[in-house]
């Protein structure tokens, strides 16, 4: 049980302004919590409804002196952003915005991208394939949303996520810095293009690929080529489809 | 305007039981309307919510001899399944279940995916990718969900979507036909492992992977090795993002 006020505030949380407000995030459900305990955010508190998962980790939850709230089913329901609540919800302090090193590794970054899942897929991707840092423009889906959270199965408590002004980021790279953008009409095949493990990968928006401002970025413009059996069909791939495919190419040839 | 009766019906079709008594599904926006009028779909009826769109399309759609209806906005949104209605809406028959050719090409077979935005990203890398037909489990998620038709992105009117027993259909395959399928323990790295373009390739489910069952069949087992800069994380990949990079590993050895 907890007090009206409390159930009130963690509702509240479903929305972006009062999680802002409060500089901290939501995650949800058994497994998303294990590696969310094995990382280094800071919890503010856990509310679980389910006594054995108490039981099994009471002793860890509390020797990292985080408070441990049992609630009822009820009011894990009413608190909760998934359709089927999984028996535990975290309230999280939302990690500062870093330093963006670009040096030597290989950055992905995102523009206007809008869907959670997208995004949430995309630091799943950045994760699998050892990318650290995630830099979005200022209109990026919040990545604390809770289905970019949830999308991300874990990985947006390992990979960095940045928001800043890409213009800004892009113009004080070295000159000849490699970045790489898909560019559907005159790009180079991906699978012959000489790709690098130091660079940019620009990923564009769902709806406008990448636009004019940042295309004028990009200096090894990249295309993945379509199989399909019908000409022009379909259009496109979407944001974190040609991630996958992207990464997955600059991997590959370590 | 249309009759309170019809209003019903069309609400009944947002639960699949409902659409396959009528043997019908949904389609709904003006993207997928124009990718399904370029099908060989037979469309039952277009309800469209929009004057400009009806002037511009009316002449066409009449001469295919499908039945345009004008409603309101507001009828459109007791209609719809999506959060923001786009001004059309579709309902189109159930196409057949047609035979699967194996030779010559490759097959997607599908082991119990649940998530239909999963599905319908995989019809669309299918399509993208060339393959044809895709092969479900029965246990796989209504392609006539409206988010996998959605999620699909009109690649839905270009895939074929065949669900049977699996074991089955795998059984009856000619000795030593090449059926692929990632087994994260013991497959061949994808990326040096030798690809064909005749063959099967199997994408197990979100949760389990490829079950006990259908793994016996697989003869060409693959992995996508993992990059990331922290041992065993992120444990997988989702089910779609895998199709991804699959497909796209063996489409550009052609």
């Amino acid at each position: 049980m907890i007090s009206k006020n409390e159930l009130k505030l963690l509702t509240s949380y479903k929305h972006s302004k009062y999680r802002n407000e409060d500089n901290i995030f939501v995650v949800e459900g058994i497994k998303m919590t294990q590696e969310l305990l094995a990382s280094n955010f800071e919890i503010i508190a856990i509310y679980a409804a389910d006594d054995l998962w108490i039981t099994e980790n009471e002793s860890y939850i509390r020797s990292k002196t985080i408070p441990l709230h049992e609630i009822t089913t009820t009011e894990l329901q009413k608190i909760s952003s998934l359709t089927t609540p999984n028996k535990v919800y975290c309230v999280v302090k939302q990690n500062e915005n870093g330093d963006v090193c670009y040096e030597n590794q290989l950055t992905l970054v995102l523009e206007s991208i809008k869907d959670p899942g997208n995004f949430g897929t995309i630091m799943r991707l950045a994760d699998w394939f050892g990318v650290k840092t995630i830099l979005c423009s200022q209109d990026c889906v919040d990545v604390f949303n809770p289905k970019s959270v949830q999308a991300s199965m874990g990985s947006i408590f390992r990979v960095n996520v940045i928001y800043n002004n890409l213009e800004g980021c892009l113009q004080n790279l070295p000159q000849g810095f490699p970045i790489f953008g898909t560019l559907p009409q005159n790009g180079k095949n991906i699978y012959d293009a000489s790709l690098s493990n130091e660079g940019i990968i620009i990923i564009g928006s769902e709806s406008f690929g990448i636009s004019k401002e940042i295309k004028a970025f990009v200096n090894q413009p990249l295309t993945i080529p379509r199989f399909s059996i019908q000409k022009d069909k379909p259009e496109s791939l979407n944001a974190s489809m040609a991630t996958a495919i992207i990464l997955s190419e600059f991997r590959k040839r370590l």
